[in-house]
């Protein structure tokens, strides 16, 4: 067994540069905020005008798991997306999917347990694990492997340091890579035979460019998915989203629900459950990250930065700054004061190698790309 | 040292006879709401129009701690309501105190720490530490005493089993009990004395009817506050609240924050800065609650409840049923499907003692207060 240095608590860099770029805003500076993931546009009108509609009535505590006609929606939004059915029963409705994996990783598993993430991932992953006091295990994905997790890497990780739950995304933070059905059967059934317990984030499901992402729940009902409004339907700032449960944890999470947050803010409930119906407002936003995606891409190449194949999820660059610098956060501290393009450093996302990345995200407008990438053109030349 | 039962996680039945009576409402019937601390009232009209302006612009992540404006805005409430001069660097927003929760016991104490609290207490103290992995040492508080905690009490508690926080709660749920000044001071100096970590749940502060309430901030630097907009401001399902940490947690608890919950909602935030303006508005509900408190009083113990003096703050009467019954669950159930009163069973907030009592809200109008002390009446005669 190799000896590994275990994770620590770390700041989420990608707020910290966040905040930072709001203060120099508050001096006065203009910024092109590419360090959140974080679409430019409100969320659809239709959405605006029902949480209108809410506003004049007392916004009470809803039940626990949300909604009944949030989760009667939710349970056709499986059926319409995705083919499967499932029973409203299984679905909570959580203050963004943050809240979701609290609720998560304590319905599933004991305090002190040990989770396996990707390494590059989420950072809130790695932080939110080692703050609540699970153990954390990073399994390696590299470029060279279009940043693909495989079924023989879980197993390997899992012989050197056993874990109960494997954390996977797809499409991925901060890499955009997205798992086909094949690869997300085998990391379903390596799950299976491990006997370990997967939790699928699905938040960025719908921003998929080369078609429709599988959900776990389509493959299997031990796992449990987690999901949000934040990203597909631009509704960052609401702070809502939903897990699915499997039937044995479902009461667990319920109660765990109430007392660790009693319910998810109720007009956000009222705005999901309308953005549910607004698909059509959802692929426009895509359509423009298509857009910037390619722009993006080719800009950066263009300036230096290396890219393998462009990844097909997600609205993120993961680019490789090593003709610039090879210390990525003192490289996106040049760029927020000099070029006053905010962007995350890659340590965020992997404590090993990410000092050799930034990741760019672009869900923000076609303007701020292109500003973005003048301004980091006259910053490198 | 005595042998003491492990608390073990346990539904938040408050939670539970909500739910139920939503069932029985979807049904057609009309239910007395008396189960949850929930004021019948919307936020104040300057704070929906706040919204409403607001509602246009797209909702973003704030900074993890909270748009500087509110936070700003909460250090002039310390001054004007408690003289005490709080740095906003020391102010976080969180998604109602129950995130708040969450965040203070991982930022003062390590994962398995022990935490006292007082018995009965909020359900979710026990049950949100249990979840999270801490022991709990519960202090016993009784209504001969009027449900005070002493110093005295909380050396002994720690002299059986030593504790490294103490959760503490004026007024307090389910009692209503207000620790004076004095007795504040107390305990305070017993923490102080013992190396305990005091936090202050401070969320009832405003709904003082005999004067009002001390802020732990006015008397220490290292406890840490818990405070919310649900109660005083009718701000329930906004889940939105705040803390205050002393100087040397200030930058664990932003890095908690970043990657636990990354922020609390937008909007309210929003609402909650246009609410801290409004406290005509929150005085007059008060004196709605301090008119329901006398009648539900006065009602209950005619109809044969047991109430020692009347506590003079948040909005409960915990209410003795030894005339009815000697077990709280199945009275409450009585009371929802017979008189369709629904109530919480004090085996909620004490699980030794608790099925001789039953807790009351007066939060709601005074029309539910009679309706629901008619119904009772009906059903007891």
């Amino acid at each position: 067994m190799t000896q590994r240095a275990k994770p620590v608590l770390m700041p989420f860099h990608a707020m910290e540069v966040m905040r930072e770029a709001h203060d120099l805003e508050a001096e006065g500076r203009t910024i092109c905020h590419l360090e959140v993931g974080e679409p430019g546009a409100p969320p659809a009108p239709n959405v605006l005008e029902a949480v209108k509609q809410a506003l004049p009535h007392p916004q009470r505590y809803t039940n626990a798991k949300g909604m009944p006609q949030l989760r009667g929606r939710l349970k056709q939004y499986y059926a319409e997306q995705h083919g499967v059915d499932i029973a409203s029963e299984h679905i909570i409705a959580t203050m963004g999917s943050s809240a979701g994996f609290i609720l998560a990783f304590h319905t599933a598993f004991a305090p002190g347990a040990r989770i396996a993430v990707t390494r590059p991932g989420y950072p809130a992953y790695v932080n939110t694990l080692v703050g609540l006091g699970f153990e954390v295990v990073e399994i390696p994905v590299s470029d060279a492997d279009g940043w693909q997790l495989s079924g023989r890497a879980i197993a390997e990780a899992h012989r050197q340091e056993p874990f109960e739950g494997l954390l996977f995304a797809s499409p991925a933070n901060p890499t955009g890579a997205v798992a086909g059905r094949g690869a997300l059967i085998e990391i379903v059934e390596t799950c299976r035979e491990l006997g370990v317990r997967l939790i699928s984030d699905e938040i960025y499901h719908g921003l998929d460019y080369g078609g429709d992402s599988t959900s776990a729940l389509e493959l299997s009902r031990d796992a449990i998915v987690i999901n949000s409004f934040s990203k597909y339907y631009c509704m960052t700032g609401w702070r809502i989203g939903w897990m699915v449960v499997p039937e044995a944890l479902i009461r667990r999470a319920e109660i765990l629900q109430q007392n660790f947050f009693i319910s998810a803010p109720s007009l956000s409930q009222v705005a999901a459950l309308a953005a549910l119906g607004e698909r059509d407002y959802a692929e426009a936003q895509k359509a423009g990250y298509a857009k910037n995606r390619l722009a993006l891409s080719d800009g950066l190449r263009h300036l230096g930065f290396e890219l393998g194949t462009v990844t097909t999820g997600a609205f993120y660059a993961y680019a490789g700054i090593g003709r610039f610098s090879d210390d990525s956060m003192s490289f996106c501290q040049r760029m927020l004061h000099e070029a006053g393009v905010a962007a995350t450093p890659g340590v965020d996302f992997d404590r090993v190698n990410g000092h050799n990345y930034v990741r760019f995200s672009y869900a923000g407008t076609a303007e701020t790309m292109n500003d973005a990438l003048e301004r980091l053109e006259t910053m490198l030349s």
